[in-house]
Protein backbone atom coordinates (compact mmCIF):
# COMPACT_ATOMS: atom_id res chain seq x y z
CA UNK A 1 0.00 0.00 0.00
CA UNK A 2 1.74 3.40 -0.85
CA UNK A 3 0.83 6.54 0.96
CA UNK A 4 1.27 10.06 0.29
CA UNK A 5 2.04 11.73 3.75
CA UNK A 6 2.52 15.12 5.02
CA UNK A 7 4.42 15.01 8.31
CA UNK A 8 4.99 17.92 10.60
CA UNK A 9 7.34 17.37 13.83
CA UNK A 10 7.42 19.84 16.55
CA UNK A 11 10.00 19.12 19.12
CA UNK A 12 8.59 20.63 22.61
CA UNK A 13 11.21 22.04 25.46
CA UNK A 14 13.96 23.14 23.19
CA UNK A 15 13.68 26.25 22.66
CA UNK A 16 12.05 28.37 19.98
CA UNK A 17 14.29 27.36 16.93
CA UNK A 18 13.23 24.18 15.51
CA UNK A 19 15.30 23.97 12.18
CA UNK A 20 17.79 21.84 13.73
CA UNK A 21 15.32 18.91 14.26
CA UNK A 22 13.49 19.20 10.69
CA UNK A 23 17.11 19.23 9.10
CA UNK A 24 17.90 16.07 10.79
CA UNK A 25 14.79 14.68 10.06
CA UNK A 26 15.05 15.44 6.22
CA UNK A 27 18.52 13.43 6.17
CA UNK A 28 16.47 10.42 7.83
CA UNK A 29 14.02 10.82 5.24
CA UNK A 30 16.51 11.19 2.60
CA UNK A 31 18.83 8.20 3.79
CA UNK A 32 15.24 6.17 3.56
CA UNK A 33 15.58 6.67 0.01
CA UNK A 34 12.35 8.17 0.33
CA UNK A 35 10.42 10.90 -2.15
CA UNK A 36 10.21 14.05 -0.43
CA UNK A 37 9.45 17.50 -0.83
CA UNK A 38 9.45 20.16 2.18
CA UNK A 39 6.96 22.84 2.66
CA UNK A 40 6.75 26.27 4.85
CA UNK A 41 4.37 24.12 7.10
CA UNK A 42 5.92 20.14 7.16
CA UNK A 43 7.48 17.63 4.70
CA UNK A 44 5.45 15.31 2.19
CA UNK A 45 6.91 12.14 1.46
CA UNK A 46 5.70 9.47 -0.63
CA UNK A 47 6.16 5.84 -0.81
CA UNK A 48 5.61 2.61 0.51
CA UNK A 49 3.27 2.39 3.56
CA UNK A 50 5.76 0.32 6.03
CA UNK A 51 9.06 2.26 4.67
CA UNK A 52 6.98 5.24 5.26
CA UNK A 53 6.26 4.87 8.78
CA UNK A 54 9.73 3.41 9.71
CA UNK A 55 11.21 6.70 9.13
CA UNK A 56 8.64 8.40 10.82
CA UNK A 57 9.52 6.35 13.91
CA UNK A 58 12.97 7.32 13.57
CA UNK A 59 12.64 10.78 13.21
CA UNK A 60 11.23 10.79 16.61
CA UNK A 61 14.00 8.37 17.68
CA UNK A 62 16.79 11.00 16.70
CA UNK A 63 14.72 14.07 17.58
CA UNK A 64 14.88 12.56 21.12
CA UNK A 65 18.52 11.83 21.14
CA UNK A 66 18.69 15.28 19.82
CA UNK A 67 17.97 16.77 23.54
CA UNK A 68 14.13 16.67 22.60
CA UNK A 69 12.22 15.65 26.10
CA UNK A 70 8.59 15.14 24.35
CA UNK A 71 7.62 15.45 20.47
CA UNK A 72 4.25 16.64 18.92
CA UNK A 73 3.61 15.19 15.41
CA UNK A 74 1.20 16.16 12.98
CA UNK A 75 0.80 13.55 10.05
CA UNK A 76 -2.12 13.98 7.78
CA UNK A 77 -1.66 10.92 4.90
CA UNK A 78 -3.80 9.78 1.88
CA UNK A 79 -3.86 5.88 0.54
CA UNK A 80 -6.01 5.10 -2.67
CA UNK A 81 -6.82 1.69 -4.39
CA UNK A 82 -8.59 3.52 -7.34
CA UNK A 83 -6.00 4.33 -9.08
CA UNK A 84 -1.80 5.51 -8.97
CA UNK A 85 -1.35 8.98 -7.51
CA UNK A 86 2.38 10.81 -7.08
CA UNK A 87 2.27 14.18 -5.22
CA UNK A 88 2.83 15.83 -8.67
CA UNK A 89 -0.05 14.41 -9.95
CA UNK A 90 -2.20 16.11 -7.06
CA UNK A 91 -0.31 18.75 -7.48
CA UNK A 92 -1.08 18.85 -11.66
CA UNK A 93 -4.40 17.83 -11.26
CA UNK A 94 -5.47 20.84 -9.10
CA UNK A 95 -3.71 23.24 -11.17
CA UNK A 96 -5.07 21.84 -14.15
CA UNK A 97 -8.54 23.03 -12.72
CA UNK A 98 -6.82 26.92 -12.45
CA UNK A 99 -6.92 27.16 -15.87
CA UNK A 100 -5.26 30.46 -17.86
CA UNK A 101 -6.18 34.00 -19.09
CA UNK B 1 8.50 4.01 22.85
CA UNK B 2 4.74 4.65 23.76
CA UNK B 3 2.65 7.24 21.92
CA UNK B 4 -0.70 9.15 22.30
CA UNK B 5 -2.24 9.37 19.27
CA UNK B 6 -5.56 11.04 18.05
CA UNK B 7 -7.02 9.14 14.75
CA UNK B 8 -8.80 10.27 12.29
CA UNK B 9 -9.75 8.60 9.52
CA UNK B 10 -11.79 9.86 6.26
CA UNK B 11 -12.65 8.21 3.81
CA UNK B 12 -13.19 9.53 0.68
CA UNK B 13 -16.46 8.40 -2.30
CA UNK B 14 -18.17 6.70 0.19
CA UNK B 15 -21.03 9.32 0.56
CA UNK B 16 -21.73 11.41 3.69
CA UNK B 17 -22.46 9.03 5.99
CA UNK B 18 -18.72 8.23 7.48
CA UNK B 19 -20.25 6.38 10.73
CA UNK B 20 -20.14 2.52 9.74
CA UNK B 21 -16.34 3.27 8.86
CA UNK B 22 -15.17 4.87 12.00
CA UNK B 23 -17.14 2.13 14.12
CA UNK B 24 -15.15 -0.64 11.78
CA UNK B 25 -11.87 1.34 12.99
CA UNK B 26 -12.92 1.08 16.77
CA UNK B 27 -13.27 -2.73 16.42
CA UNK B 28 -9.85 -2.70 14.43
CA UNK B 29 -8.04 -0.80 17.35
CA UNK B 30 -10.20 -2.76 20.14
CA UNK B 31 -9.12 -5.53 18.65
CA UNK B 32 -5.59 -4.87 18.89
CA UNK B 33 -5.89 -4.25 22.81
CA UNK B 34 -5.51 -0.81 23.06
CA UNK B 35 -6.51 2.29 25.34
CA UNK B 36 -8.73 4.20 23.41
CA UNK B 37 -11.48 6.77 24.05
CA UNK B 38 -13.71 8.13 21.60
CA UNK B 39 -14.32 11.55 20.58
CA UNK B 40 -16.56 13.92 18.09
CA UNK B 41 -13.33 14.57 16.30
CA UNK B 42 -11.49 11.77 16.35
CA UNK B 43 -10.09 8.41 18.67
CA UNK B 44 -7.68 9.03 21.11
CA UNK B 45 -5.16 5.96 21.56
CA UNK B 46 -2.81 4.82 23.75
CA UNK B 47 -0.14 2.28 23.53
CA UNK B 48 3.41 1.00 22.19
CA UNK B 49 4.71 2.59 18.64
CA UNK B 50 4.75 -0.40 16.47
CA UNK B 51 1.39 -2.33 18.28
CA UNK B 52 -0.50 1.31 17.66
CA UNK B 53 0.98 2.17 13.81
CA UNK B 54 -0.40 -1.48 13.06
CA UNK B 55 -3.75 -0.92 14.14
CA UNK B 56 -3.42 2.16 11.90
CA UNK B 57 -2.48 0.47 8.61
CA UNK B 58 -5.06 -2.11 9.74
CA UNK B 59 -7.94 0.51 9.86
CA UNK B 60 -6.52 1.86 6.74
CA UNK B 61 -6.79 -1.95 4.84
CA UNK B 62 -10.04 -2.56 6.67
CA UNK B 63 -12.23 0.88 4.69
CA UNK B 64 -10.56 0.22 1.79
CA UNK B 65 -12.04 -3.56 1.76
CA UNK B 66 -15.48 -1.62 2.98
CA UNK B 67 -15.00 -0.17 -0.06
CA UNK B 68 -13.72 3.42 0.30
CA UNK B 69 -11.53 3.97 -2.89
CA UNK B 70 -9.46 6.62 -1.13
CA UNK B 71 -9.11 7.69 2.38
CA UNK B 72 -7.27 10.80 3.69
CA UNK B 73 -6.27 10.52 7.75
CA UNK B 74 -5.11 13.32 9.80
CA UNK B 75 -3.29 12.00 13.14
CA UNK B 76 -1.49 14.02 16.02
CA UNK B 77 0.80 12.02 18.13
CA UNK B 78 3.24 12.56 21.09
CA UNK B 79 6.11 11.12 22.48
CA UNK B 80 8.17 12.07 25.57
CA UNK B 81 11.02 10.79 27.17
CA UNK B 82 11.50 12.57 30.06
CA UNK B 83 8.69 10.64 32.33
CA UNK B 84 5.54 8.53 31.63
CA UNK B 85 2.52 10.25 30.85
CA UNK B 86 -1.24 8.56 30.64
CA UNK B 87 -4.04 10.18 28.22
CA UNK B 88 -6.04 11.15 31.99
CA UNK B 89 -2.66 12.29 32.61
CA UNK B 90 -3.33 14.80 30.69
CA UNK B 91 -6.66 15.72 30.68
CA UNK B 92 -5.81 15.79 34.76
CA UNK B 93 -2.90 17.92 34.27
CA UNK B 94 -5.03 20.74 32.46
CA UNK B 95 -8.12 20.26 34.59
CA UNK B 96 -6.02 21.08 37.49
CA UNK B 97 -5.39 24.44 36.70
CA UNK B 98 -9.05 25.48 35.74
CA UNK B 99 -9.03 25.68 39.44
CA UNK B 100 -12.55 25.70 41.43
CA UNK B 101 -14.53 28.01 42.73
CA UNK C 1 -22.86 28.30 9.57
CA UNK C 2 -22.39 25.95 12.63
CA UNK C 3 -18.79 24.39 13.34
CA UNK C 4 -17.62 21.68 15.10
CA UNK C 5 -13.84 22.10 15.46
CA UNK C 6 -10.76 20.33 17.20
CA UNK C 7 -8.30 22.54 18.47
CA UNK C 8 -4.86 21.52 20.13
CA UNK C 9 -2.38 24.71 20.72
CA UNK C 10 1.04 24.03 21.30
CA UNK C 11 3.48 27.06 22.84
CA UNK C 12 6.82 26.65 21.63
CA UNK C 13 9.90 28.22 23.76
CA UNK C 14 8.46 27.41 27.42
CA UNK C 15 9.27 24.53 28.28
CA UNK C 16 7.82 20.66 28.36
CA UNK C 17 4.53 21.95 30.83
CA UNK C 18 2.40 22.48 28.42
CA UNK C 19 -1.05 22.36 30.92
CA UNK C 20 -0.87 25.95 31.88
CA UNK C 21 -1.29 27.38 28.75
CA UNK C 22 -3.95 24.66 27.77
CA UNK C 23 -6.01 25.68 31.08
CA UNK C 24 -5.85 29.05 29.56
CA UNK C 25 -7.30 28.37 26.25
CA UNK C 26 -10.05 26.14 28.38
CA UNK C 27 -10.91 29.47 29.83
CA UNK C 28 -10.92 31.73 27.12
CA UNK C 29 -13.47 29.40 25.23
CA UNK C 30 -15.61 29.49 28.38
CA UNK C 31 -16.07 32.73 28.57
CA UNK C 32 -16.85 32.54 24.98
CA UNK C 33 -19.74 30.73 25.33
CA UNK C 34 -19.05 27.78 23.57
CA UNK C 35 -20.11 24.11 24.33
CA UNK C 36 -16.34 21.98 24.98
CA UNK C 37 -15.25 18.91 25.99
CA UNK C 38 -11.16 18.58 26.72
CA UNK C 39 -9.98 15.32 25.34
CA UNK C 40 -6.47 13.89 25.56
CA UNK C 41 -5.15 15.67 22.27
CA UNK C 42 -6.63 18.55 21.90
CA UNK C 43 -10.21 20.46 22.90
CA UNK C 44 -13.51 19.52 21.06
CA UNK C 45 -15.27 22.60 20.45
CA UNK C 46 -18.85 23.67 18.87
CA UNK C 47 -20.57 26.68 17.80
CA UNK C 48 -21.02 29.07 15.41
CA UNK C 49 -18.14 29.69 12.69
CA UNK C 50 -17.28 33.59 13.79
CA UNK C 51 -17.65 33.17 17.68
CA UNK C 52 -15.75 29.90 17.48
CA UNK C 53 -12.88 31.88 15.20
CA UNK C 54 -12.91 34.77 17.65
CA UNK C 55 -12.17 32.24 20.26
CA UNK C 56 -9.31 30.49 18.73
CA UNK C 57 -7.82 34.14 17.85
CA UNK C 58 -8.11 35.35 21.98
CA UNK C 59 -6.52 31.94 22.65
CA UNK C 60 -3.42 32.70 20.28
CA UNK C 61 -3.30 36.74 22.08
CA UNK C 62 -3.54 34.94 25.48
CA UNK C 63 -0.81 32.14 25.00
CA UNK C 64 1.40 35.13 23.82
CA UNK C 65 0.75 37.34 26.46
CA UNK C 66 1.90 34.41 28.81
CA UNK C 67 5.01 34.88 27.16
CA UNK C 68 5.16 31.94 24.37
CA UNK C 69 7.04 33.66 21.64
CA UNK C 70 6.05 30.91 19.40
CA UNK C 71 2.59 29.25 18.93
CA UNK C 72 1.41 26.09 16.67
CA UNK C 73 -1.34 25.08 16.65
CA UNK C 74 -3.80 22.32 14.65
CA UNK C 75 -7.31 22.50 13.78
CA UNK C 76 -9.79 20.17 12.77
CA UNK C 77 -13.22 21.44 11.73
CA UNK C 78 -15.99 20.44 9.57
CA UNK C 79 -19.14 22.11 8.53
CA UNK C 80 -22.21 20.49 6.50
CA UNK C 81 -25.29 21.80 5.02
CA UNK C 82 -27.46 18.93 4.90
CA UNK C 83 -28.32 18.65 8.61
CA UNK C 84 -27.61 19.64 12.00
CA UNK C 85 -24.86 17.90 13.73
CA UNK C 86 -23.86 18.35 17.39
CA UNK C 87 -20.85 17.00 18.96
CA UNK C 88 -22.56 14.46 20.59
CA UNK C 89 -24.69 13.17 17.34
CA UNK C 90 -21.49 12.52 16.08
CA UNK C 91 -20.38 10.18 18.81
CA UNK C 92 -23.64 8.44 19.57
CA UNK C 93 -23.82 7.67 15.65
CA UNK C 94 -20.29 5.70 16.10
CA UNK C 95 -21.85 4.11 18.82
CA UNK C 96 -24.77 3.09 17.27
CA UNK C 97 -22.79 0.81 14.74
CA UNK C 98 -20.66 -0.53 17.41
CA UNK C 99 -23.51 -2.64 18.69
CA UNK C 100 -24.09 -5.08 21.36
CA UNK C 101 -23.58 -8.76 22.09
CA UNK D 1 -0.64 39.59 14.26
CA UNK D 2 0.20 37.49 10.88
CA UNK D 3 0.00 34.21 10.50
CA UNK D 4 1.37 31.31 8.52
CA UNK D 5 -1.38 28.55 8.00
CA UNK D 6 -1.42 25.36 5.87
CA UNK D 7 -4.87 24.68 4.78
CA UNK D 8 -6.38 21.35 3.52
CA UNK D 9 -10.19 21.14 3.23
CA UNK D 10 -11.70 17.63 2.07
CA UNK D 11 -15.15 17.69 0.42
CA UNK D 12 -17.26 14.79 1.54
CA UNK D 13 -19.99 13.49 -0.62
CA UNK D 14 -18.91 14.57 -3.91
CA UNK D 15 -17.05 11.58 -5.25
CA UNK D 16 -12.82 11.30 -5.05
CA UNK D 17 -11.96 13.61 -7.54
CA UNK D 18 -11.69 16.68 -5.10
CA UNK D 19 -9.38 18.35 -7.61
CA UNK D 20 -12.09 21.08 -8.73
CA UNK D 21 -12.94 22.51 -5.56
CA UNK D 22 -9.16 22.88 -4.18
CA UNK D 23 -8.71 24.50 -7.39
CA UNK D 24 -12.00 26.99 -6.54
CA UNK D 25 -10.00 27.61 -3.43
CA UNK D 26 -6.80 28.32 -4.92
CA UNK D 27 -9.22 30.72 -6.53
CA UNK D 28 -10.66 32.44 -3.33
CA UNK D 29 -7.14 32.73 -1.85
CA UNK D 30 -6.00 34.44 -4.80
CA UNK D 31 -8.85 36.95 -4.77
CA UNK D 32 -8.08 38.16 -1.32
CA UNK D 33 -4.46 38.72 -2.18
CA UNK D 34 -3.07 36.53 0.33
CA UNK D 35 0.86 35.00 -0.51
CA UNK D 36 0.12 31.43 -0.89
CA UNK D 37 1.83 28.03 -2.20
CA UNK D 38 0.30 24.69 -3.32
CA UNK D 39 1.55 21.56 -2.21
CA UNK D 40 0.63 17.88 -2.10
CA UNK D 41 -1.01 17.61 1.27
CA UNK D 42 -1.99 21.19 1.49
CA UNK D 43 -2.04 24.96 0.62
CA UNK D 44 0.78 27.52 2.51
CA UNK D 45 -0.63 30.40 2.88
CA UNK D 46 0.50 33.64 4.67
CA UNK D 47 -0.70 37.01 6.07
CA UNK D 48 -2.71 38.47 8.50
CA UNK D 49 -5.16 36.61 11.01
CA UNK D 50 -8.33 37.84 10.49
CA UNK D 51 -7.87 38.27 6.43
CA UNK D 52 -6.25 34.45 6.47
CA UNK D 53 -9.71 33.40 8.54
CA UNK D 54 -12.07 35.39 6.30
CA UNK D 55 -10.59 33.49 3.17
CA UNK D 56 -10.95 29.81 4.87
CA UNK D 57 -14.44 30.82 6.03
CA UNK D 58 -15.09 32.32 1.83
CA UNK D 59 -13.42 28.71 0.80
CA UNK D 60 -16.27 26.72 3.42
CA UNK D 61 -19.00 28.65 1.32
CA UNK D 62 -17.79 28.41 -1.76
CA UNK D 63 -17.13 24.08 -1.47
CA UNK D 64 -20.58 24.06 -0.28
CA UNK D 65 -22.11 26.06 -2.99
CA UNK D 66 -20.25 23.96 -5.31
CA UNK D 67 -22.44 20.62 -3.87
CA UNK D 68 -20.47 19.44 -1.02
CA UNK D 69 -22.38 18.81 1.82
CA UNK D 70 -20.24 17.94 4.32
CA UNK D 71 -16.46 19.59 4.60
CA UNK D 72 -13.78 18.24 6.51
CA UNK D 73 -10.80 20.98 7.08
CA UNK D 74 -7.56 20.75 8.68
CA UNK D 75 -5.16 23.69 9.04
CA UNK D 76 -1.92 24.06 10.95
CA UNK D 77 -1.10 27.48 11.87
CA UNK D 78 2.00 29.38 13.32
CA UNK D 79 1.89 32.68 15.12
CA UNK D 80 5.17 34.19 16.63
CA UNK D 81 5.75 37.44 18.23
CA UNK D 82 9.64 36.83 19.10
CA UNK D 83 10.49 38.02 14.95
CA UNK D 84 8.90 38.39 11.73
CA UNK D 85 9.12 35.16 9.45
CA UNK D 86 7.82 34.47 6.15
CA UNK D 87 7.02 30.76 4.64
CA UNK D 88 10.60 31.49 2.21
CA UNK D 89 12.32 32.18 5.96
CA UNK D 90 10.80 29.03 7.33
CA UNK D 91 12.40 26.94 4.59
CA UNK D 92 15.97 28.51 4.19
CA UNK D 93 15.95 28.25 7.71
CA UNK D 94 16.04 23.98 7.05
CA UNK D 95 17.97 24.22 4.08
CA UNK D 96 20.37 25.73 5.70
CA UNK D 97 20.99 23.01 8.18
CA UNK D 98 21.25 20.28 5.74
CA UNK D 99 24.37 21.33 4.53
CA UNK D 100 26.75 21.18 1.10
CA UNK D 101 28.55 18.73 -0.72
Amino acid sequence: MNVILDLCIIPIGVGVSLSPYVAACEKVLKEAGLKMVLHASGTNIEGEWDKVFAAVKRCHEVVHQMGAPRISTFIHLGTRTDRTQTMDDKIKSVEGKLGGP
